[in-house]
């Protein structure tokens, strides 16, 4: 399958800094952009790495604060300038709408071009040929969603010329198997879906989660995940004031790595106040080894 | 008298480019900054440069176009975040106070400090302590202010022992030549208010225009100004689309110069097409020769 390129626009928390800028995450897969979170300046960032605005992309917005969503203003009208045609997808919780049309009310940014825009809640989000997106409700200070990517990846396909071998009927009991489910066959044996099936493609898996304290609804979200991108505002030098304002330490996004399984750990949204990130990565490099403090324009390329 | 500092945060027109961010120039006056325009990136533009954002501050905003005014709900939400106590002041064209309310509706951007919203027009906009700022209508797409700022600078001191030398009675004559108009004395003799004044001190008038085609309006405002901050969108290629949509060529903005006989001219708002302004360049100034085109980051130090 085709690698997902994962680029870190922003990755201040809500201030930027000389070395930050405000929160986005670009992953881009099979010629298509999905951005998530549209902090003010991303439309420059991503034009200075040559990622064009008017490609196919879809936005996922985890919450409406400010550092989050003010870059799409300047983004949908610079698209007007550029001529886009393509449609823009944009998908957050509710409120998305309101801001979008409130934000681009101003002269020469409402959109000319198709935008589509939809107010998601915790579940399956979209389904689509290469990937589908699920998200769940982080835990924050206002409604914030953590989204699920799965590229690629399949269930094994299914085998006739095996079913006919080990003698199943043609049927509810193949559909059984070809939905993962065991079945017992009128003669007492038990078949396996492994088989009838070939072998089943693993895809990749990447979890972001916005801002957000440690909690259960990320976890399960990220689940054997082979990337997380957890939010890492502060050190172990603010434990109580980040779960006061519904963020996370390194410690906490590195508990959640590990609770979940995930393969990958790579920490964003650090405090403005950590210029130098080196402790908060040993906070959490002392709980889950795989764990990184991402860089603005730092690329990673997951292959399955 | 205090210098004036001037400097280009944001030299490009509607389209950042990974030189040019979007407009915004910064005048630093006696510890105060005064921000024409603030697109996109502004607030951590002026981050890098070591330009608090708890700092007395006014804004001036040209135009309601969202390249010259989608930085202000992000810089907002930031002096939120930062604490700022200062009110800020912030100047525009009918329509800002709209443009603020809707976009920093977002959760968190709504200000927190005291924050006044001046909607003008053509005319006097300002006078305190160390400067004054005057307004004229520009010729854009939509309503665009441009704008002069005079720092520092009075009339002569009246001195008393020379209108007693000259015989000058006290009353309505001196007070005519303390207001810069000669008289007739009962003698017959004429009095000029050189003769009695001190000479005056100059001081350091600065104008920028948003927006615009070569106008009636700016070519008045930016009479005898020392420094002339005027948009060049585009080179003599474009000439008729330049006209089209509301904008200036090179040529444009060193005639406007030449006209109002300025000191010096500095060319911004230049269209990301021209990936190199040497031409923009050449073409104004074989029509007025102390022109530059302005860089991100450029900085200029005006003394009277």
């Amino acid at each position: 399958m085709m690698p997902v390129k994962v680029t870190f626009l922003g990755t201040a928390a809500g201030i930027p800094t000389p070395e930050r800028g405000l929160p986005a995450v670009l992953l881009d897969f099979d010629g298509e952009h999905l951005l998530l979170d549209c902090g003010e300046g991303t439309q420059r960032t991503m034009l200075q790495l040559g990622f064009g605005l008017c490609r196919r992309m879809r936005i996922f917005i985890t919450h409406l604060h400010g550092d989050h969503v003010f870059g799409m203003p300047g983004m949908i009208q610079t698209m007007n300038l550029l001529n886009r045609a393509h449609p823009l997808e944009v998908y957050g919780p509710p409120g998305l709408k309101d801001f979008l049309e409130r934000s681009t009310f101003s002269m020469m940014s409402e959109p000319v071009f198709p935008i589509k825009v939809h107010e998601v809640q915790q579940g399956m989000v979209l389904s689509c040929k290469g990937y589908k997106v699920e998200a769940a409700w982080a835990d924050h200070a206002v409604p914030n969603l953590a989204y699920r990517f799965e590229f690629g990846g399949s269930a094994g396909r299914f085998r006739p010329s095996k079913a006919e071998a080990l003698g199943i009927p043609e049927g509810p009991l193949r559909s059984e198997l070809k939905d993962g489910r065991s079945v017992q066959l009128p003669n007492g044996s038990v078949v396996n879906p492994a088989d009838v099936l070939s072998e089943p493609v693993s895809g990749i898996a990447v979890v972001y989660t916005g801002d957000t304290r440690r909690c259960k609804g990320v976890l399960e979200l990220a689940k054997e995940a082979d990337l997380l991108i957890h939010e890492a505002t502060f050190g172990s030098d603010l434990v109580d004031y980040a779960a006061q304002q519904g963020h996370s330490t390194a410690a906490d996004a590195a508990e959640a790595a590990k609770d979940a399984h995930v393969k990958k750990l790579i920490m964003t949204h650090i405090s403005a106040r950590y210029s130098d990130s080196g402790t908060l990565l040993r906070e959490a490099k002392a709980i889950f080894a795989d764990a990184d403090v991402a860089t603005d324009l730092a690329h990673y390329t997951l292959k399955s």
